[in-house]
């Protein structure tokens, strides 16, 4: 529903690059053209400094916010947060998302066609890593005329570019917000990235990627790779408390091979649905990226990784719920950026919600969010916290 | 390999009954006739007091020790704590280990001929619960002329059918060993469950359950389950200490889909492995026996269903690191069988090992399992704790 806090009806606008020279990725393999698929809100100002990137997890798209059109049930997928009088206030900031490298969602990646062949990448399509992604951003950021960004944001998947940008382009933002996510997939990590592929694999739809112009897509696959990300999302407590051990429909155990508890039902109910928003190739290639983020390479430290970012003012925010990226991920981040002598905020946020938490917590992080960026806004532009206790800038 | 402290050479047998009578599930399905595998280890003593039976978990057989043949380079799955001198002494007890109901190592299951049909059941064969599991059990400790069990033991599953005894049939043993496991599956369990079941169903070499005429099994989908039940078994720090980021027979990324971290490359050979040792359906029914686990019913609380079982001595313990089976679980069966004036002993142990600490955790789990069988050993035959520390009876 569009409210008076909502950005309204949005556009995805196209950003193509690497038409004529190729984009080298990290494996050496390239890339020509690239399109990146992006949407804003708010209005950029003058000086062009009141710009904020948002990074996308793994399942995400270029929408964050607003509505694609009137009659949308849906807003995007940060809308909690992104909009006049949000976190994200697009009153004030000019907010910037783009779908990454490899997803689906109108950015270069397998479903896009390959102009060699005429016909989708599939597994042609070159594995990209973070680092390809946010390389890829900053063409776009350089396409924008924006020279410095205010702030990058964003959690899980959407962190790890965070905390990309922060290490190896340091001068191209003032502040970093890495959400509920860690420097370094961990083992853990991998493995549950590496069963979601092993189901894509097993499904006989797949057909080595081969399967856009097939009846059949590898669906089954897809979905149960979801319903393993979704447990993930999740935590034993939030289960406990969203399903216990309801049953669905029915009073009483069927003794069948059927979905009967709620718990059941939800995951069955959200694989089959990604099914219809997502591409199996694309989880390939995204899950792939996380596996390779490592931000202790090539120093052997997290800290080698920052020396050059002391500059850029931190808040690193956990969960306590989060198994999938535990507290001590975050900390190891604090850690390391102590290290360097930056400005860093941490917070470990008490939450049953797990790694959802960080999209879930609305109105904890609308506070934390607003007055950590309140802050900034104010030291960059010169202003004085008031009586009431919020920070002002005279005429803005 | 067969050393002084193994039971050497043993054999499985088989015990058939509910030939003639069927045997009645929960469900109101009949089987007759059924079948269990068991082996046993030890020598049952004259008044048939020292008789230990030992529940297996998911993937489990009724070969818990010894090896099957010389050249066997595998002994039974809990071999570290059954045989001469170890945990499970058996110098002094008859130990026991059957095959559940639904499993795929001999006793009555899907694998196994359905007598109406002269085919394997398949998905013919009823839904059984943990319930269903122990009185079957229950039928083979009365065939070997057992009136009381001195203990049941077991893990994970196995825990779940300890429960079970010592809810149900408290009359009928001593001594209680639940370990790492729960009075009542949770909702975080039961999705893990169903996730490994819809693996299984996406492969279409399922064929809803009848493919054990056909040239190919449903080993892709049984390998992915695996695969998820493999992540569960360990912990985050466990991975971290035996896998790290460490490659497979590499040195550098391959920006390829293929198994490259060490982690990968371990469930992969372990969810292959499984395929040729487990079957598809057995796991779906022995999943689904767990889920439908929950000793609060009928009554609301697990006290409750604890009320005449005061007289079993209990040995409760968890693992810090067992995120499947957290310590929570087993505080509230200590409170539970607290409130009923049970005599129980229960420990959190320290571990990094996660759920697979109960078969792991060997030095800590003998000297654990062995203290409190002594302490009951010696208090129901007459004896005395020595200057040396241990219990000890005259004569025995």
């Amino acid at each position: 529903m569009i409210t008076t806090s909502s950005v309204g009806i949005v556009h995805t606008q196209y950003f193509t690059f690497a038409e004529k020279e190729s984009f080298r990725l990290e494996s050496g393999a390239v890339l020509s053209p690239v399109t990146l698929a992006y949407e804003t809100y708010g209005t950029l100002n003058e000086d062009r400094s009141n710009a904020i990137l948002i990074c996308h997890a793994l399942s995400g798209s270029a929408h964050a916010a607003g509505f694609h059109a009137p009659d949308d049930d849906k807003a995007g997928w940060w809308d909690d947060c992104i909009g006049p009088g949000k976190a994200f206030d697009t009153d004030r900031y000019f907010v910037i998302c783009s779908n990454v490298l490899g997803s689906c969602y109108g950015t270069t990646g397998p479903t896009e066609t390959n102009p060699v062949t005429g016909k989708p990448y599939g597994l042609q399509f070159p594995v990209v890593t973070i680092g390809d992604m946010v390389r890829a951003q900053i063409r776009l950021i350089d396409h924008l005329g924006i020279d410095q960004l205010f702030c990058v944001a964003g959690g899980s998947m959407g962190g790890m570019q965070v905390l990309e940008w922060a290490a190896h382009y340091p001068q191209r933002l003032k502040a970093a917000i890495p959400l509920a996510t860690t420097g370094r997939h961990s083992p853990m990590l991998i493995a549950l990235s590496e069963v979601g592929r092993q189901a894509i694999y097993a499904d006989p739809n797949w057909q080595s990627g081969d399967y856009y112009d097939k009846p059949q897509k590898p669906d089954a696959g897809l979905a149960v790779a979801r319903m393993v990300g979704h447990i993930t999302y999740l935590s034993d407590e939030s289960m406990n408390l969203k399903f216990g051990r309801r049953l669905q429909d029915r009073e009483k155990f069927g003794f069948q091979f059927q979905t009967e508890f709620q718990v059941e039902s939800y995951l069955k109910y959200n694989g089959n649905n990604f099914t219809r928003r997502f591409d199996a190739n694309s989880y390939l290639y995204v899950t792939k990226a996380m596996d390779y983020f490592d931000l202790t390479e090539p120093t052997g430290t997290l800290a080698g990784s920052f020396v050059h970012s002391a500059d850029i003012k931190y808040l690193v925010v956990s969960f306590t719920s989060d198994w999938l990226y535990p507290t001590y991920h975050s900390k190891e981040l604090v850690t390391a950026l102590t290290a360097v002598n930056a400005d860093v905020t941490f917070l470990d946020i008490e939450s049953t919600w797990g790694h959802d938490a960080f999209l879930l917590e609305v109105e904890t992080m609308t506070e934390l969010l607003s007055s950590f960026l309140d802050r900034l806004w104010v030291e960059a532009n010169g202003g004085r916290r008031g009586a009431n206790g919020k920070w002002s800038v005279a005429g803005k």
